[in-house]
């Protein structure tokens, strides 16, 4: 009857009817993982459904990524054959997770019978189908190690115990006795006590504990990156080393940041980032304000990196050597501050790999080094790295090189210049082998450039990423980027499962046009609005403090700019910013709502300058609200959604203002708030019941 | 200098810097082909990006499974870094598309030497650096067989005549003569002739043609599965054959379904579907409305198969003789019809397989064959295929080689019935398997069921597929439903790709609700949505044009069903129901903007009930207007666009209705409609300018 010639082509999997489709959350197909940070709670859902009426049964499994076991937990039905489940990544590292289906024969034969005993039929036939279930269980019983389900490690060492095996095997068995003596037995008692244990609890925990796990289907295995907790929260402080001296005139030293450091943690940064400290070029030096005409004693721009001296693994002779530098980090350690570098992968022409490795750099017709261009401007002072070098495995190894270099001097946070201007694939792949030898190691991209290249590099691996937050003003462009940053809309592949943001409201490349005013509420509201809608944030440190704001002519940079010159800045002064800068950075710390970014819910305000978020975790409940009009006081009903805070309608609760110390009493949704950008565009309401 | 100890890991492509991501269409990361016919458009979609500012070559790749050789064509940059390009499916049968994108350094520099230009320089070193690159240019154009750009077949051919390449040869070697001369000659002359040339569209044309493709990124291969025609715009009509007999009491028989072609082709139906003409099982045989006590002189059931006639691959003999079915095809195919069979996979308990193949059912723990159960119900006429036994692979076989006798005999239309009890696999698996010996069999799902569970069969191949439709009845239903069938929504996954809906007002399983008043308006709205919102439909033939509607109390089923008993159908009546049909079925045929299901724009209408729609395919442009208040006369606005129209605002133009001749002069965007259920709940107008 059957045709022999034609039995080809057979799926390994004919008796496998389980499908597992869109599972969230997954990047590009599982190409890369999701991030999270330790004690992380990773929802995973999937549509999981099988031909026929059967019940199925679906876990979802997880492990680190080094563990050789699964642990596995049930996966619930969350409606239109939907499931979902939830895991914690609790350490540092790789996780894995996937997802298992299989038809589960023991819950529909239960419900089975459940229907035919509700309609009154007498399962004989079908108690000793249960029977040899049940006898099944017994088997899988007795290899319970390897096929048990565990709850966490204890628990399947406890389950390794023979002991308890065979407790089981007695219960099964007795259960399996049971079953064909109410199918076999004349005496009802059998028949009914068989029928109560078949639709007991009991049978259904045996069930789920022994699966048969038959032509069960498996999910690709996806990834998650667990980052250290400080990837989740930072508190960013970025000064120039060489205007760190506390005299005009002078070359700042890794010392004089040392004695920076008290100030500087006592306004609660955690993160100090220092733009490049190594020997800058002479070749082609620029002057202030970016002059091609270098002055005598100019001394020049630290991107303009490697001399005589040395390249990305030396260190500018004038700020201190490598071992003032180790020093400053052991320092900074001890006010619990983390000193972060500038990555910036590009050369002076009097860097030490332009004549030991000429074949890394692009060569013009002539033979000569190709310098950079942004045709039709020229940037004679630096060589950027040809990338598509066929000498690119050594270029990877010696940049791979100058990471560990740095990882040996104690740098755990690496800021990377550019990113987007040198392949993603070369990211991925030293961004995960400097991990492996340094799993601390965090990577910040500065990507100010288009949303798919910036998404693509934090897929790469980068911890944070630079964001569009620095020109993003109104409400209305606030309130839709967040969205985008935040909420998954049903994505798999949403921003907020892979993509960090961290909020800047300027750098020290960036003087936005938005800040050129000077005008002092407006710089208080860029910096409160970045200090609370992002978990991680920074600021260029003494230019930001004391509101500079003088833009080199018609650009969104900075006049006599500290990346061409030494500047000075007055150490001892204080001013209202520097006030808000410290009461938030303390109230950041003191309060878990602001130290995770994803937990924002927009409120609807009647006014549409005013801007009002919920931030919650746990019971740390807060409410934030901004007038982004810097230059009108404002008032406008908030409706708080007290249905999310637990909050009944005719319940009365208090906003305490951590800002000012303030308390209202407020009831139900719509309240009133004013805000007078001249007294305090912001409130900061703690929600205590 | 390099550690030699850290050189693992590397990727295989590390000069490779462009990224392709987000595809569309793309049916769960290509596991399965989109669909289409012969002629349609498949515009593709992509991310694509790169590292840094250089400009991009994106192709999209396409050919049919079977060549050697890609056609390509250069995809558009559409914005955000998303590319498109459209290519037709021609023929049917398997497609492959892809994406292959690389760094396009011609055109980058092309860019740079033109802003330099701009900028007044002298592009000297620039010069020489494009007589490298039209070096490279002349290297390829030498291998052009390989590597040249086709638009087809035709076009590679003649680009392999030797003649042709010398001449691009000659050409580039002039050009990069030209380029040389331009940068060393002294003559300000040559200076200007290259750098016109260097700028002119014949170095991009030339560029193009032999692109460097230097450490291109290719995408994964994805697939487009293209039926014949009849898959995108077919009419059904559903009869069973034992009630085709034109005197009451006979036995109905393929010579009396021969003499009701005329009358079907004549209504303009073009497949011919019967429920199964297999020998009928007697054991536990079901009598009239589904009783389980069968009368002698019951028929029983066309789905209870098997008997000792035979089974799936033999003719219940009343009907007639294999050759009499045969007669039938040839007879059709006369009228321009088709005839499908009806598959289900399931069996009496006289079943040959039964005895030859008791594997392939699920036994009871007394050894005998488990009957279909929907608990508490039991159908012990019915043995259900178990499609987990271990001799899957012999089970496959035969259901395959049925699938291959039915081909033999002519056969190439198959409505599955309830696809959805046996496994996703097995669809998949047999039906590429049948398609690989006869590439015009056609399979309609009969699954009504869960929305994943339908989705998943399509994409496993059936290329039709029973949908909601029968149960969706206000505007607002109707309009959502066919949002989700016929618009992407950005989705690369959208049901339109791969998920060909089959409509049915009734089928012969389904008497809905809606219907069971037999309001005659109400059968025409339902009738007439079938077949203007879907190019694919059907009705339940006789039962349909008479409007049947009794029920089986309480059930969506009919009294007196004809699965159960032979009926009497009256040949020669005719009513308004059959002239609708005809009519609407003729206007099918003559208007190809009815003949496409996903071509479909709904209107504003300020009536909720009045539903209006625009159909177009070229200048073939249709509004229809429904009333779908079967009880009611209602008038309304109707919104044309007629910015997709091409009609200006101030254009007068003619709305012509083609069910009843009438011609409305109509003018801007709203325009008044009236519609009476008792009259003619409906305007079919063409828009003739």
């Amino acid at each position: 009857m059957i045709d022999t010639q034609k039995t080809a082509n057979f799926p390994a999997t004919g008796q496998s009817r389980v499908v597992i489709e869109q599972v969230s959350p997954e990047l590009d197909g599982g190409r890369f993982p999701i991030k999270a940070i330790p004690g992380d709670v990773i929802a995973v859902e999937a549509d999981v459904f099988a031909d026929g009426h059967d019940y199925l049964s679906v876990r979802l499994l997880y492990r680190q990524a080094d563990d050789t076991d699964w642990t596995e937990m049930s996966m619930a039905l969350l409606g239109n054959d939907r499931w979902g489940a939830s895991f914690v990544v609790e350490k540092q590292g790789r996780y894995h997770y996937t997802i298992e289906g299989w038809i589960d024969h023991l819950a529909s034969w239960q419900h089975e019978i459940h229907l035919k005993i509700a309609d009154g039929q007498r399962v004989i036939s079908e108690l000793l189908a249960g029977a040899q279930y049940v006898e099944g269980l017994v088997q899988r019983a007795g290899g319970l190690t390897k096929t048990a389900p565990k709850k966490g490690k204890s628990n399947a060492k406890k389950a390794a115990v023979p002991v308890e095996e065979s407790a089981d095997v007695t219960a099964l068995r007795t259960m399996a006795a049971l079953f064909r003596a109410g199918a076999e037995s004349a005496a009802d008692g059998a028949y009914d006590e068989a029928i109560s244990v078949a639709e007991s609890d009991q049978f259904t925990f045996y069930a789920n504990r022994y699966p048969e796990r038959q032509y069960a289907t498996r999910y690709t295995v996806l990834g998650v990156e667990v980052d250290r907790a400080r990837a989740g929260f930072s508190t960013w402080y970025c000064l120039f080393p060489r205007s760190a001296a506390w005299e005009e005139g002078a070359h700042g030293t890794f010392r004089d940041v040392e004695k920076l450091l008290p100030r500087i943690s006592e306004m609660g940064f955690d993160v100090l980032y220092l733009p490049p400290i190594h020997p800058i070029g002479t070749a082609h030096r620029k002057g202030k304000n970016n002059s091609v005409v270098c002055q005598p004693g100019d001394p020049g721009v630290p991107y303009g990196i490697g001399s005589a001296e040395g390249g990305h693994d030396a260190i500018h002779a004038e700020l201190g050597t490598v071992e003032g530098f180790k020093h400053l980090i052991a320092i900074a350690a001890n006010y619990g501050m983390e000193v972060a570098m500038d990555l910036a992968i590009q050369c002076s022409p009097d860097h030490p790999w332009a004549t030991e490795h000429p074949d890394w750099f692009k060569k013009r017709p002539d033979g000569t080094i190709q310098y950079a261009e942004n045709p039709p401007k020229k940037y004679q002072d630096i060589y950027p790295v040809y990338f598509e070098t066929d000498d690119w495995q050594n270029l990877w190894n010696e940049l791979k090189r100058v990471l560990l270099v740095w990882a040996e001097w104690g740098v755990r946070i690496v800021r990377v210049d550019n990113p987007h201007t040198k392949p993603f694939g070369f990211w991925e792949w030293v961004i995960a082998e400097v991990k492996k030898e340094f799993p601390d190691m965090l990577f910040l991209a500065e990507a100010f450039t288009k949303p798919k290249v910036m998404q693509e590099l934090a897929k790469g691996g980068f911890a944070h990423s630079y964001t569009y937050f620095t020109w993003r003003n109104t409400k209305a462009e606030l309130e839709e980027y967040m969205t985008e940053l935040t909420q998954s809309n049903g994505r798999p592949d949403a921003m907020k499962y892979y993509f960090r943001p961290n909020f800047w409201p300027t750098t020290h490349d960036i003087n936005p046009y938005s800040l050129q005013s000077g005008h002092e509420p407006q710089f208080l509201i860029r910096y409160f609005l970045a200090a609370t809608l992002s978990s991680n944030y920074g600021i260029y440190g003494p230019s930001f403090e004391l509101m500079e704001h003088v833009p080199f002519p018609n650009k969104e940079e900075y006049l006599n700019s500290e990346k061409y010159e030494i500047r000075y800045w007055d150490w001892e002064k204080t001013n209202k910013m520097m006030y808000l800068i410290g009461l938030t950075n303390r109230i950041r710390h003191e309060n878990a709502a602001l130290q995770t970014t994803s937990n924002i819910t927009f409120c609807q305000v009647s006014d549409d300058a005013i801007m009002a978020y919920v931030k919650a975790s746990g019971d740390n409940k807060l409410l934030i609200v901004v007038n982004t009009d810097a230059y009108n006081r404002r008032a406008a009903t908030v409706q708080v959604p007290i249905w999310q805070l637990g909050i009944y309608p005719d319940q009365p609760y208090t906003v305490h203002d951590l800002l000012t110390g303030a308390y209202y009493t407020w009831q139900g949704e719509s309240n009133y708030v004013e805000l007078d950008p001249y007294v305090l565009p912001m409130h900061l309401f703690r929600i205590e019941m």
